[in-house]
């Protein structure tokens, strides 16, 4: 399997560099506007949101809206809120409390490079930001639609989503009680996985089409391509807590093993998992067949999680 | 000085405790619903947001909307969202990377309840939660209302708000860069607190005047009033912190003086903050005059806030 975004040229990295351009510079001024009087927390937001990162999420969602004619622009305060909770995610997962990590996307994280409070309350002003951001009428100019992306947005990230999912990885890990792990069989790895990191890529296409005011059938294309994606996105993941490099992944590797985490890898093994990313790939690009050529770039996107290096 | 909420059967203790016994209900199925799989988030958010508390926030919340004929009902959501994010700024505050407190409402904090992760998440959760119900078509029917909401709530939480205030405040106790403390003069010391408790409380009252679609005349009386009780609410926590004693506080008192942090009591003196709070309560009462013996209920608030004993 290779992926055209080994190759930098390709449109698919073309494509992705100029969303990941576009959302830096709007996270940019929105965080200048958002922290005017404390130098430091806008610095640790900077820090937190504008360093690195291939920000999937934005193109998931820029790339969902262009399908219903949405230009990028019209989609990108969106996209940013979006991103902004991804990160506000990352800046508190890595806390010491929680997964005390002092690497991310190569950098040290927040509370390494600031400290552990300015890394909490960074955080919570990016969550803060996200629905700033989708409240603003740039967002879309109809309420209606930006009441909806709120609606998905929280739902997707709260304790039902992303929040829940972390929660659940935690217990997973034996972080509780008398600290006895509770190794997980493969459904629940699943559904802790669809809510910690699918809650997110979900919202991203799902906001796309929220944009776009896509019909019910369309809607449920997206959705289809979205989970088959996330579930590639967590298998690529777990592939590389194994197989990679610190170097390369600009995280910690091994974390997974060292916590005892039970992760589909077990279960389906290393070729196992190899074909599972390739069944889901199929999955993705057949759920995108309705879309015909428009959808070019979103089913490359499916191959390139499911491939990637980082 | 005397406060008609000294007497519990007081219109105003009734009032509070009927909207306070209303928000706890609707933040305990709200939360239900929330968190569906994780019991101990679900756990650590109902010790967060259902333990005690006076409720002051969503009371001046449903009593502001009251003076446009909205009842409390169709204020409720609005006012627990608002709750919300007022506990969820407790749990992060009262971390041991922040303030290091054991003790809030007389309970045990959420990290001493719980741990330090599930307390981070519990505060996510929680913030999240807020926009998640002011998206509900329950917390007003017209969407260009919840998005105004939805905006108001999140500058008067984010970066230019209450977090922004949390960072400031941590900075004049010295806990960044070479640890020494930069004490505060008294205009930066009313802008630090205008942000980090004035900006909800001016939410508060603001977000009745939205529910209420009010003029602007009417809005900006509501605002100058919010204005004067934010200002006596702080001064009468900077006297409870210095006079107070910790079972009548349920919380920590003596912080201010420990952390060598600069409060208005330090410019004013005791005697003079007493009168600078009586001098608040009048303001607030006149910026009601406009709404006549409607405004009852807020004008005893305010004078309870500047009298309060806990």
């Amino acid at each position: 399997m290779t992926s055209s975004a080994d190759d930098p040229s390709s449109a698919l990295a073309l494509a992705l560099g100029e969303t990941a351009d576009a959302v830096v510079a709007y996270l940019d001024d929105a965080i200048t506007g958002n922290s005017p009087r404390s130098a430091r927390l806008a610095a640790a937001m900077r820090h937190a949101a504008l360093a690195g990162g291939k920000r999937l999420r934005p193109f998931l969602l820029v790339e969902s809206a262009a399908l219903f004619g949405v230009p990028r622009a019209a989609a990108l305060p969106a996209a940013a809120a979006l991103e902004c909770v991804h990160c506000y995610s990352l800046v508190h997962d890595d806390l010491p409390a929680m997964d005390d990590d002092d690497l991310r996307r190569g950098q040290p994280t927040v509370h390494r490079a600031f400290d552990d409070a300015t890394a909490i309350l960074a955080g919570d002003a990016l969550l803060t930001l996200a629905f700033d951001i989708l409240a603003r009428e740039d967002a879309a100019a109809d309420p209606a639609i930006r009441i909806a992306l709120v609606a998905g947005l929280a739902r997707a990230a709260g304790g039902a989503g992303m929040v829940g999912g972390q929660m659940l990885d935690l217990a997973a890990e034996g972080r509780f009680e008398n600290g006895a792990r509770s190794p997980l069989a493969a459904p629940e790895i699943e559904r802790l996985q669809a809510m910690k990191t699918g809650a997110l890529l979900d919202f991203a296409c799902a906001a796309g089409a929220i944009l776009g005011s896509a019909d019910a059938e369309r809607r449920q294309c997206l959705a289809r391509y979205s989970h088959a994606l996330g579930r590639a996105f967590q298998i690529a993941d777990d592939l590389l807590d194994v197989e990679g490099d610190a170097g390369t992944v600009g995280k910690r590797v091994g974390k997974d093993a060292a916590a005892g985490k039970a992760t589909l890898i077990d279960s389906l093994g290393i070729d196992g998992a190899r074909l599972e990313l390739e069944r889901l790939v199929g999955e993705a690009e057949a759920a995108l067949s309705v879309f015909g050529s428009a959808a070019t770039l979103l089913a490359e996107a499916a191959r390139f999680v499911a491939n990637r290096r980082n």
